[in-house]
């Protein structure tokens, strides 16, 4: 049975760029689970099934409604259970949440104050109105002040990778020889950002852009496949 | 058998401050292995068993010696498999590289630019003049001015360590429900501090000191009765 995954769109509605959107999608695509996703934008609380917090993702599997990115991970990991992994065991699934808890603190945090204004760009007129004001009252400063001084911002931002840069140099995932949920959080920001910028936040001989290119590829290309800038 | 871990040592015998010899002791722990330090300095290069490469960690474990800290967990664990796993599956074993990644490069990184005055006062005088000599070289600056402005650093300090704060609130290990490697790496750079400095690196109620104290009671207190600084 197919899957409803209602993700995040812009103007275009084939371009998703929610990094939490994303973690579900690849997740999905581990288990190996059929998906339809229905292109969302934020002024659309009212067309989300219940219960939602107002946000995506959110899943529909038969009659079971799931919301937020981790609960859907859990979800799947139980509903699926034969399916591939997505985290392995008891430790594998803790120190996913020291993976998510690095990406949403540091990843997420230093790649918004890169890219918030191209996000902007990509929205529709209703959708641009609201990000602005939420956004502008969560930065305090307006979304072009924000991203003003980002060439000068940007080699602290790619030294911060340097966990993430020391891990990919030594193994082919975050998860080892292979991908697993750890890689899809993380991998989930830097689609974010490219789905919406072409403003490139990785040197090209970065470690993490090899691995960034990996990821690209799973799964027959579908992050590669879908609207985005750069490679 | 015992194991033997050649253990850094400051001026007192007792007083045992490097961050990655507690990993190699707190593995020993985890696996319940009898374990013999031997108290040992920085100028003491040739009293190392065969091989090393002039640093400690060190194991003898019969005729095997082993060095540097994660070739030493790797061998305890495969070693010993019938003794609780240091790391889970491949994926936990994955994560917790990237654990390690972060301790190294954002928690060992600031702590020694707080405290590496403090561990000059701690060693004998030949070993003093062997790390400033060292050290000074690497910071390109005296010990005194690495720290000089420490309280001024010490927020951000703080706030650098979100992903774990985040992640103990949440769950009482980094490794989850019970301790493991992941665990021992983060409490070695905590436990480096505490051993050599009275410098409180860590607010009262901040939930890594909570985690850090159920850290210090581990093994009936192994660390907790160690020579150091603070509860």
């Amino acid at each position: 049975m197919t899957i409803t995954l209602y993700d995040l769109a812009g103007a275009e509605a084939e371009r998703r760029f929610s990094p939490f959107c994303w973690r579900a999608r690849m997740a999905l695509a581990h288990k190996g689970l059929d998906v339809e996703t229905v292109p969302w934008h934020f002024t659309e609380k009212d067309k989300l099934p219940q219960p939602n917090e107002g946000r995506v993702p959110v899943i529909v599997d038969g009659d079971r409604v799931v919301h937020d990115s981790t609960a859907i991970a859990d979800y799947l990991e139980q509903r699926y259970p034969d399916r591939p992994s997505l985290f392995g065991d008891e430790i594998g699934r803790a120190l996913a949440r020291f993976v998510q808890n690095w990406t949403e603190t540091v990843l997420q945090a230093g790649l918004v104050r890169l890219v918030v204004l191209d996000i902007h760009r990509h929205c529709g007129p209703k959708d641009q109105a609201y990000f602005r004001r939420s956004r502008e009252e969560r930065f305090g400063a307006s979304l072009e002040d924000v991203v003003r001084d980002r060439e000068t911002r940007l080699p602290a931002f790619r030294a911060s990778l340097d966990p993430l840069r020391r891990t990919v140099e030594r193994q082919d995932f975050v998860s080892g020889k292979t991908p697993a949920y750890a890689d899809y959080v993380v991998f989930g920001a830097f689609q974010w950002a490219r789905a919406i910028s072409d403003f490139e936040v990785l040197a090209a001989n970065d470690p993490v852009t090899a691995w960034r290119g990996r990821m690209l590829d799973l799964f027959g290309g579908l992050a590669r496949r879908a609207p985005a800038y750069g490679d």
